[in-house]
């Protein structure tokens, strides 16, 4: 029973001599703690823009090196998770590669992925292997000072591989997001943008429009307000340059679902304004069903 | 300086030596609670119409007396709260308008305003005032089991009389309610009506829409939601009968509150569609000035 052949095939390996995490803000911060925490990297390197983050990052447990350029940070590493804006994380993988160890993984934390995706490997492609990935993790809130060792715990997560990409690559990279506490789903990147572009991106879009249309009505109502409209609007306060850019990558299928909404709300108008209360309750009693289900 | 004739005119008194509580749900019990652990009554009676919920009641040391009859429940009390679905408030009243004490004060905490005070001002008129309430604290969740001493602690809370309501009636009912923590706004039932349809009532719809959409996309799609999602249409999990019903009573506001962020999505729809991201990123920006200045 000790002949290493009859063992069942060795699971990935989740740990890394060295991870470097580019860009910290909530989220990148937030995984140098949870990788510290669980034991995932002997060494974790990070790379800020801003000097003065540098400056506080040393003085971070979770941090063991801090680099002023990103090419640096990540010569030796063997997982780079790029943590940047949709818009900053194909130029940041383009800046990398040189210093890249041949055969290193790199993912990232994206909310859109084909057009990254396809990008991204295109450039590392073939010294080292992109596999994108989307932990649904992210918040309002922006900035390393909100970040907790447990915000990706039990949260679901894409892994978002090419057909051509090394199915080890893809493994190890959802082996690291498994180690961190994620649900992980291996899709490929035009589904995932379809599906976050109904659960994700139009919850966003009809939570700003509700807000920008209660603006331009009587902004002072908003006292009144209460915790439903709280709850409902939350994810309004999200910045508006990162969002303007996750609408402009994934503009196809964010428009789609869009379009799918006004239908939706053509037909429940139209039973209002009949008095089609039977039609009415139908609508309220599927969107209970589907919430109802929802995990908590 | 002691004389009283000098003394600015007396507050209405927030306290009553009897209060009776018409229907204890998350609402009613409650105000219960906290009309109790503020000292707002020297008794409380309750009236539940399920005999299971008034054997509950028994025990609870916020509750005086418990009665199956509704009309036995408000003998004697100077104030009486009507807790029940909006539906069933206009019924209540008439039942027992023969009991209530002469000059009793009928209030009530429904979602939507005009039918109500309209028809229970005739009801009780000219033995008693009804003035009718709106405290913004609900939530998805119902049933005295989730009461809360706290619940109207800092919530805005609508009193709205008529034209011909005395103001010593209203200035008594926004004095309870108050006490009861509330910040209370007066404003007439019509404009009541306006206000919730744009902030409560078309978010509830958007919520329920947009669940009932994912529905029937795809539910699975639901395993890889995150908190955006999750906190977007929490109340898309109220009870689809008492929605059906407020979006009855309050028809017209609410379909003039869904027209008119129609337009707003269709405007937005537009600008996407023209890869207009000027006019896309001002959506999210507008939003986002709205939401930032909601009260936490």
């Amino acid at each position: 029973m000790n002949d290493p052949t009859h063992q069942s095939p060795p699971r990935p390996r989740a740990t890394h001599s060295r991870i470097a995490i580019l860009a910290p803000g909530l989220l990148g911060a937030s995984l140098a703690r949870a990788a510290r925490a669980r034991g995932l990297a002997n060494s974790i390197a990070l790379w800020a823009r801003r000097p003065e983050i540098r400056l506080r990052l040393e003085d971070e447990p979770w941090c063991d090196e801090v680099f002023a350029s990103a090419a640096d940070a990540v010569e030796g590493a063997s997982l780079v998770v790029v943590c940047a804006p949709v818009d900053c994380i194909v130029p940041l993988v383009r800046e990398i590669t040189p210093s890249l160890s041949p055969r290193a993984l790199v993912t990232d934390v994206g909310s859109v992925k084909s057009e990254i995706c396809r990008l991204a490997h295109d450039v590392v492609s073939p010294k080292a292997d992109f596999v994108g990935a989307h932990p649904m993790a992210g918040s309002e809130k922006s900035g390393m000072e909100h970040a907790r060792e447990d915000l990706f715990e039990n949260r679901p997560c894409f892994v978002t591989p090419l057909d051509n990409t090394p199915e080890e690559a893809t493994g190890k990279v959802a082996a690291f997001w498994t180690a961190l506490g994620c649900m992980v789903s291996t899709v490929d990147p035009e589904r995932h943008d379809e599906i976050v572009a109904n659960i994700s991106h139009l919850p966003h879009v009809l939570a700003s429009l509700l807000c920008s249309r209660l603006l331009s009505l009587d902004p002072g109502w908003r006292n009144f307000a209460g915790g439903g409209l709280r709850d409902t609007t939350r994810i309004a306060g999200g910045d508006p340059r990162l969002w303007r850019e996750i609408l402009r990558q994934n503009h196809e299928e964010i428009l789609r679902a869009v379009r799918g909404f006004q239908d939706e709300l053509e037909a429940f108008q139209t039973a209002l304004a009949n008095h089609d209360y039977f039609q009415v309750a139908n609508f309220l009693e599927r969107g209970k069903e589907y919430r109802d289900r929802l995990r908590p």
